[in-house]
């Protein structure tokens, strides 16, 4: 793996390694930490990258890499950079023929995403996006359960994203993570919309199968002076004619992370808990409500596959995140080896999903500014 | 007490009676419990009531108890009916001097709530309206907190209501409870969105004393066959500018009653869970989450006035109503002595609750039908 | 009913007329309320009792009151005075035909206990004893679990009482509940062993339906020149040959009122927390966790006739003490009516559970000065 | 590193590698991973592990990894087999010189275990016990609150862990875990007072800062045929004063792996779940209940040092597991640097605790057997 971006001091960069590293399959063998030359060696330094493949910039790292012989070169470039570096470095990945790990959301705009979505059918490289929350044991569990019909035919969706650490203007204050994510210029059009709202999007999609039709959004910045919406408050519809409710936040003061869905069908509900993320409750209409939790012995193949520890030892958001890098590195390799990986693992966001996810950022921003009442997607 | 309905089978007169005799200081003395004579005879014989004082209608039971001497006639009449029953015998009450509690919603369509309450307003007597959730000690403490600017200035609410007994059509199947509160010949318009869609509406302008100022609604029913909405997503603007989301639900299978409300201000979040009633959340922006309890030591006297028993002793749905109940005797009990109730128990909902809530019932239909994106209220 | 003891100012007298009130089915008719007669009349006073059925002492309450015809007379008295005061009066009320509902622990000493026991067979009287705990309907579900076999043989039990109201000596600062808990003269050989330790062990063997055969305790007093115990942690054996912990405490600071209980079979894992009491957990060796409510829809019959309003709808303590003073008085009145109760309803504490805790209490204090490892029950 | 044990099929050899993994600090250089060479040949061509530092034994391996430069050579041996294959293993890698990670209990025996901390004295080499659950954040915060008296004077404690895994005898069964843990001649004198009871004791007395200096201890075997202890009860003094509860068990039916402890000062009791790790909570006696949140603002920088991602992103198992790791690393490379690693990071289990472990279950086993009540450590 060639990461590009995750100097010295990022956040996400720190955790797209450990996530690759967990499992002892990925090996961190380059990488373009940084715009900063130095910061860039400095960087390397720290993680113990041989000082030749510390590249100044991913153009530099790629055309180099791409120079050495197979097995030698990097297998595929890891994207950790704030949305707008996202696209140039992925288009040229494809373009030169590696694989792609990318963070979310996709890239600054549809456009972008596009053409990043039609390299990619092109190409038929492999391309994951981190939406990490999926890589969770029992949304996969939950995601198998509505597919076997567990839960009859869904009717009801909510699904919620409060955090508070932007309550007040912390960006003016040298917080690094939220300067970049209030600016327009780094961020694209949503603030925590497409910071946070993909991610709500995304789970509710992938656990359900289903897309989101319409919406209607009522979308603030509370923060005086801020650039970019800080709340979002959306009615949803689905193509199978459910209804829902997803909302995100980053002004709701003294949450932390708290991702949580629940989804309601003819036979149950679900519910899930990013901060509990090893139990999935499931709320029968006609039987005792079931905890479900990581490690049982009575899950679907799908979770179970996405398990590394016994149940009561709990795994949390690195092993989450680490799925998602354990199985687009299964998927490379078994493309590098020429055979097909199994269908369990062939399971991470792609392209698609940050298309998708785009699309939402734009029709929610839409949706937010429209005195119509239904947006389509 | 004299009581109109809550004949045998009944569920709210139960808890009605139950509420009112917790505290030992108001009797049922007379009642016209069933539009069924003989059904209204058994159920003052069930109930102990002397058989002269059981009547047969509300009208007979108003005229024969008017005629009783101060003293020995009911102080007030309870009216626990379905919603197109509540009007006649508030009117006839009030008409009539005598004080009212009566179940909400308050009555059947905005013209009778305005005539309540202009009757109330005449006459001076006092109308309490079982609107239950907000007699909670926790719910009392959330208010006072926000009174006192504990919480900050108020951005976002969050107001929940799901439930789950009526995801199938089980008004077919003898299920009196269902079976009225699906007719919108006994319920009125709305479903839902008047049985508990209400109560989510007053808890949430009762703790924050904000008051809704536009809504944005889908409302649905996704039973087929059934005549009223079982699941409504609200948008929510408010008064002061914040913003909010309140969503009902009778379809939300394998829940039970589960109203909770969130609360995000400038300084800190309340969070409250009907069904987890003696803690209440205080997530602070700088410091650590904090449990406050029923009974606890440093709460609000407001809370720890409607509060029997010490912390760590559970106290549950039917003490919350009896502080309605209790409340509303204290209240009736200082206007026969001739004195002022105590402040703290002059706290309980009233015809005004009750006008603002068939308003809210009337609106969020409306805005369900609408294309325009918001209706005021 | 007639009261002995519960004069203003006391707090579980308050909790006796509550909980019998709840049901509309038993009038407080006269009462003994004070030693002092002048507190003992302002409490009838404010209890709404006529005032020539306020006593002076319980000796003249049972004496007038025997003088009255059958159903004029009150049908039981309740004694609600600090344990030094509960044999007398039960004795007297015995001897004289009246049934009897006393608070916890039984009475002062075993002699007394015993002697009690003997009075109950002899006159084949009603006596309920109001351990409380056992009246909450998944208290009653956990029971009837046990003894269908759903969670097979029980191996281990473990049962916790942790209170921190006596952390400090809060005896000296004129804390009534506190004084007399903790004065020997009044409570005992026994602090917190005997004020909820017997709680303790009953709802251990109210749900097993094991007795306790041998314990070895480590009974401790924390707070200096406290005179009774304020800790204990104490081995159990069970005569199935299960093992257990039961411990209890008024110096575990933060606490409440925490009771709750873990029960281990051969098939599964019951708990129930007394804080959280319409929960019970079921963890089954083979198949999901699952939450069992009060109010669902699957419970065995002893739950669901213990149970007054849907579920989700939160009952509590006051209720689960109701359940005791309702089902006495349904047998009380099913004995005046020459019938036999329902089956389900014959379910409450009677003073053979207070003889027995009367011996719990006795070797669990003889063990803690013991330096044998085992003391026999 | 070099890993002793952990072939193809071990569990606590997969999570010591993950462990290690985690922060791309450490590398699996060599390994004898299996009494079967082919074995483990075939686990280091899975882990990537050069065929030639592939041993056939440890002895081989420490043999040869002697003989490799300073460099290239590994930095320490991995222990992660089963308890009777420590000693030889660890003793041979401090007599040539190799710092230690070994997994608990430290040996078989009392004797060994003394050796062994005779060996560390003398080299003064590093020798990490892997206790893994004093390497979680929230763990570190309520040692430190403790040590900073936040929690006053300790008087109480209750550690506990329950596990259901053993309710069958599924030593039967094939079930490899569960063979070696019952058999005496690899586990020792102790099934699972050793396997989780000196994790109890280990947490108890590092949070706390005391020692158990006496026990009482209830030993069983409940499931018929097995040959070590599948329960323990067992009651506690500590060096100050303070008195306690440990109990462990393997039958505890449906139970996972919970892990807990409660500890009860004088101003303040503290609870702490190891399956809900990342939460704190702080039961104050006059102010409101607290839940500290891994990642939160407010923490001890002991507990900050040991956490890696924000609030509300949980940590779990192989992060605390990884802190061992990672604090031994960094110490190891501050000795192989010859400067001083952070005080923060000298932190985790060494000889000692594992001495420390081997003297209390050598107590508990000789107090479950003794008639006297309490025996000394």
């Amino acid at each position: 793996m060639g990461m590009v971006g995750g100097g010295r001091g990022a956040f996400i960069g720190a955790v797209h390694r450990m996530a690759a590293a967990l499992d002892g399959e990925i090996a961190l063998v380059c990488g373009a930490f940084s715009a900063d030359p130095e910061k860039s060696r400095l960087s390397g330094e720290d993680l113990c990258v041989p000082p030749q493949r510390v590249y100044d910039s991913f153009e530099t790292m790629i055309h180099a890499e791409k120079r050495l012989p197979l097995g030698d070169r990097m297998d595929f470039v890891s994207i950790v950079t704030p949305n707008h570096l996202h696209y140039a470095p992925a288009r040229m990945a494809l373009e030169n023929g590696f694989h792609v790990v990318c963070d979310k959301p996709l890239c600054f705009n549809m456009d972008e995403a596009l053409h990043l979505q039609k390299l990619v059918e092109e190409t038929g490289l492999i391309f994951a996006l981190t939406h990490n929350y999926t890589g969770y044991p029992m949304v996969k569990q939950a995601r198998a359960m509505v597919k076997n019909g567990d839960i009859g035919q869904i009717r009801k969706i909510v699904v919620e994203y409060p955090q508070g650490w932007l309550t007040n203007k912390v960006e003016d204050t040298g917080y690094k993570q939220a300067e970049w994510r209030t600016d327009p210029k780094r961020s694209g059009i949503a603030g925590a919309m497409g910071d946070i709202g993909t991610h709500a999007e995304n789970l509710a999609e992938y656990i359900t199968g289903l897309k989101i039709s319409e919406l209607c959004a009522d979308i603030s910045t509370f923060v005086p002076g801020r650039l970019l919406d800080d709340d979002g408050n959306v009615l949803l519809r689905f193509d199978n004619g459910a209804k829902g409710i997803l909302h995100a936040s980053q002004i709701s003061a003294g949450e932390e992370n708290d991702l949580n869905i629940r989804i309601y069908g003819t036979k149950a509900g679900l519910q899930w808990f990013q901060m509990q993320p090893n139990s999935l409750i499931v709320k029968w209409l006609d039987k005792p409500m079931e905890i479900l939790r990581t490690g049982g012995g009575t899950l679907y193949p799908e979770a179970a596959a996405h398990t590394r520890i016994p149940g009561g030892h709990p795994e949390g958001y690195l092993e989450a995140f680490a799925n998602i890098y354990r199985n687009a590195a299964i998927c490379i390799r078994a493309r590098l080896d020429g055979v097909e990986a199994p269908a369990v693992y062939q399971d991470f966001p792609t392209v698609s999903d940050g298309v998708r996810g785009m699309n939402f950022i734009e029709k929610v921003i839409e949706s937010g500014k429209s005195e119509a009442k239904w947006v389509s997607l």
